[in-house]
């Protein structure tokens, strides 16, 4: 839920509408309708899905409160795109959205088309209701978490093909990955969250204090040689350096090196297709389990949320993301580089309120507040995020299992 | 596996090869590529997988054998369908045919009529090997097997929807059913399996002798009205009724009617939609369990496969058939109906090998032979079956919680 | 149920249920209160739930009608020991068995001598109905199949044992195996099932014609040795050999041996304890699935049980049995030896209906018909069955993955 | 993994062994073997298994390293009673210690007694290494959680069984419980962790500064009379009050009332056995999910652990333990009430690292550090905890489903 902001004027709502929704369309393009029906595992969303899911989200939000003569697209879509979203009614099951042969992509596509037109016609007025703007927001900056989501469900989608497809078949930029430095930060009470400038979800706020000890931070993310070095020290066969559920996971899924790696990590699943594995990428779609079992491997660990936001609110957040077309991460610079873009990066936090946190009154309320139970925040976006997308305070989240995300590894220490 | 016959001389092969393998495509038009797509269960195949596998048997079982110089269309598609035949080699898990969208729909159906341009080329050839004859006869007995199953998965899959689509929205017949009488037939040595006349699988031989006690049947399917009687008289509440395992299958599924019942036995799903339960039709989609339950509490008992084999020999194969288009069976006309058409007829007998089987040498000999096990026998054909694919001797063959198939009750009696 | 018979008088009656019953107990002697306790699997039932139950049997069946002014031992009980039983009440979930720490074991002894006490009142009755006779001699017979159990229980519950506990440490006998010959039968009309003289199980009736083919029966069971060659010829790698889901099974259960042999089948759990395997001695528990890939790659078959019925009526039913206190199946005599003893032997058959099967009216009649799906027929008794207990129309019957029985495999052919 | 500490001389700790050890058995003693046997659940042990595996302890940890000429008790124990030491050795699955029947539970208490004799041997030496002493400690403290482990499992054994046994049939006090009132703190810098003095485990460590906000502490523990309004006012039937995770939980599980209430809510199964729900008791055997949905119903939250451990550290820890031999809590007295016993009170803070945490050295670095991943904190001790144990800085930790645990609420606000 976005905090108040006054700063959208009705006309740049209009173009930035248009251009994020267009965008989303311009994603889904290579793919054929068959590519965006199917639905690889209970996590994973169809394509199609995603397509109706945001134009569901700005119908039932913004155009149902604020449309005169408001007239649903169709009965059915209600509750066939609702995600889970209980106090607007019933949904279809998440594990059940692959059966959705119909409506047709190409209906789904009018479904945008529609709720565009009628969006934009709103959005001109020229007494726009500001909370009208404010959901308006909310829906763009969702419709772009639904962007990343569509490009790494199309990514497990695919890497369970034995044709192993491309997605976009270019040529991944090749070079040479700096030596890990660490840098120093100072102990002491500091402040995370969102600011008020600027949009934010609700999960970000309040700003509020945070007492931190004396920490460093890794200079760049982990590199898949490094984590093919850990791999060839025993890395997966030591239950020393896993937690134990890690372990459990890791020996239930038959896992012996991230989850896109192919033939003994000499290659690897992009959206690129299968290339050879360039040791000075960083390592990406890694568990928290693999994560944390690397970091202690190298003696280190992993940064909580506090002490990351603490270093990235110093930083301008440059880097490698989706709107360079290529989605996969790059070697890093030197420097203090890669916390924004190229990969998420697992934390040791637990996804939890901030204290005094409230969820915005409605229906999107539901949109972070309920999910704050087992899973672990990751933070700075990916090579699959659009750059406005992401901001220091922003806090992603996912299961400790989860690896069909862009999730990498950065370390810490004290 | 086809007992030996030489009257399909390679004329008449080739236009019955050119009829068959048109209606196949035929009844995948009405489906977009999205519908040919989606796996909805383990056990359903997509549409888009039968038109590929049916073109592979030809191309594997008999152009790679007869035709000078073969090159395979494309290599991919040698595992991506193959089903079953271990002796052919690796091929894609049957839980994932669904996550094959690529090969496209289109690029399928080109695989298609590649194989068939090249089929009719060796088919006119003057010196035709019999057993290439014999094995494209096999072939389009495997693609009609095919044909049925297209419909039965795309019913289970729209059965899922939402939306409950039709596949072909048809006016369904409305007729009222006669009584049911009692047939029947005096014990002694009988004959049951193929007579050597005309194409059958090598499970229906060797014709061979059994002993049947004198035994009655009933004249037709048992109706939708009867069965409301059954669960109106607390047929799904009585474990007396049934069978150890059924009652805790029943109960594990929540079942507490035919699967493709809704709003309590006041409508049914069909291949053309949702209709109101026609209490004349015959009851389908019932597991073996069900059936045997309703016989029991019906005070009569499933007939063995010798037993309806050795009573439909007698009877000229007609009835209602695929062949009509309207894929949902019809009320029984007076006399002795049924037997052949409308819907498959669970028998008591298992799934067995017949006395001095054989299977077929080579990969066609997987067949039938290895899935004797755990199954029960279905006789007769269904209104989803090519009228030309049944005979007497016919063996069907499901696990016994199946019902996604067109699968009845015939009642017998001692 | 039995069939009528009337041979029992009461004083016999009397002795006879004193043998049986004191039988029960010194089978269980051996073991502790734990030991009785605790459940391996949900298959497998406690030891204290069988002495528990047997008497139950009596209690409810016979004293509960007869016994003038009937109070049950303890309330609790009849739910506690029902086995499946619907038309008696509930019961304790078959699963959840083992979570019976209270009654204690010395209880349930208690129970049964409470039982023993006031049947053996019951049995000197003078003028005692005969159905209450019928029906005693029904619980002895039942009891008989729970001795059996209780020992296959208690082997899968120390075969699962760090420790791998004997039962029973004696030395097992050791002696060479005949080599196998192959005994014809002709075809043509026979007959099997009971015959009426003496006591039977219902699923044994009625008794009635069959048309047998010509076939050979091996002389004796496959030995170790024999199913070692299997294997080191590749037998648990070549589905060729398999049923389908006999090798998607084995493939599931990472299985590569029998389930109790051990060290790469240099060695075998017994009820004895661990010891090297003897090549001469019969192969023991064995699934379906196994016995019939076994005798795939030997080139024949598993026999029907009405064959084996057949040939079995011919012979003395004389072998090792449970009486021997050598709970291990040993080698074979020359001749056509093990029909009787040793280890059930696998069938070819499904557990069905014989033609004209009537279930016994009343609870009793829950006994065999509701089991008859998806079960395999074996025959012939084992090493840890009552002498007294088996006849050639005796019918034990398993699903196809079964094999913690003392299951072994004889050969057929054509 | 205990801090440094110095303070306990030999005979002191001869004694404290002495006392606690014979506590353990004295818990055992109401149980007979069969009930020390079983295990009802993957995440609940035998009784025998905790008397087994704290003898283990120190044998493993003390007397392997400081006794001269050692020799184990038996082999077979080293990975019978090992639980997750994976530095030790291998072990019995966590989920089969409830198979071995063998060894007995006679054998176990000689371990124990055989143990005991040595521990005091070696304790009894003028020069104990202070090493020895501290593992020693250690391991007492690692005793006493069994012993709470041991009162909860049989909790739950007994719990399944139809009889409802009692473990100690006492008759539960009866008080009312006093209005809930709230306690304000002021925010700022503050210190939590264990502070040096007396034992503590190695996640306590090390003492630390964090940043409180303002906040108020409920005086006491939820009821089951405010609880029991929660559910009559649909706290079961309406997702809001639910994080989704726990929706879906208790939707699975079919939960609608915490897991020993019986009978809708007018009986409880406790260690005295089923009586009838007292409403001025604590509510306990809540899920971390249930906790949770609670306190938003009633418009608060669960506190933070930080938050409880400030308050807490300014409360003398009285109150009702499991000393005092009635395993149930108590209705709350007047005032900031139940901070130390009667029920572990979650808090919303996921089990992790302090900032500096080093896990010990050597195989008790397993003890605690592997399991921070997806648990939450527990405070406070319960009505099964031995009041020794306990401290303000103690941190226990379950996953958010664990109900098995004397687990309650207390409640937070900002």
């Amino acid at each position: 839920m976005p905090a108040p902001e006054h700063e959208t004027d009705a006309a740049d709502l209009g173009a930035r509408y248009a251009r994020i929704r267009h965008r989303t369309a311009a994603l889904a393009a290579p793919l054929s309708a068959e590519d965006c029906c199917v639905q690889s595992m209970p996590d994973a969303s169809p394509a199609k899905w995603h397509l109706g899911h945001t134009a569901w989200f700005f119908e039932t939000f913004v155009l149902e409160r604020w449309e005169a003569g408001f007239k649903a697209f169709d009965d059915a879509f209600r509750m066939l795109f609702n995600s889970y979203y209980d106090a607007v009614g019933p949904r279809q099951p998440r594990p059940q959205r692959g059966l959705l042969t119909r409506p047709s992509l190409r209906r789904v596509l009018d479904y945008r088309d529609a709720v565009d037109a009628r969006m934009q016609r709103l959005l001109a007025r020229r007494e726009l209701d500001p909370a009208a703007a404010e959901l308006t927001l909310l829906g763009l900056h969702h419709e772009q978490q639904h962007q990343e989501l569509l490009l790494t469900d199309v990514k497990h989608l695919f890497a369970q093909s034995p044709l192993q497809p491309a997605y976009r078949a270019v040529d991944l930029p090749v070079a040479a990955a700096p030596p890990l430095t660490w840098h120093a930060y100072a102990g002491g009470v500091a402040r995370i969250g969102h600011d008020g400038a600027g949009f934010c979800y609700d999960n970000e706020t309040p700003r509020h204090a945070v007492y931190l000890h004396d920490f460093r931070l890794a200079s760049r993310l982990v590199t898949n040689g490094e984590y093919l070095d850990f791999i060839a020290a025993g890395g997966y066969a030591d239950p020393r350096f896993w937690l134990a559920e890690g372990w459990d996971w890791m020996v239930a899924q038959g896992r012996r090196q991230p989850c896109y790696w192919r033939d003994q990590g000499r290659a690897e699943f992009t959206l690129a297709g299968t290339v050879p594995l360039d040791p000075a990428r960083p390592v990406v779609h890694v568990s928290y389990y693999e994560a944390d079992a690397y970091a202690r491997w190298a003696g280190a660990r992993l940064p909580t949320e506090a002490e990351w936001e603490h270093a990235a609110a110093q930083c301008v957040p440059h880097g490698h993301f989706a709107d360079a077309d290529v989605f996969h991460p790059a070697a890093a610079p030197a420097g203090l580089a890669q916390l924004f873009g190229d990969a998420w990066e697992w934390t040791q936090s637990s996804y939890a309120p901030y204290p005094g946190f409230r969820p915005a009154p409605g229906a999107v309320g539901e949109y972070n507040g309920k999910f704050m139970v087992n899973q672990y925040v990751l933070r700075g976006g990916s090579c699959a995020t659009p750059a406005a997308h992401v901001r220091a305070s922003y806090r992603n989240f996912f299961p400790a299992a989860a690896c069909w995300q862009f999730s990498g590894i950065r370390l810490a220490r004290d």
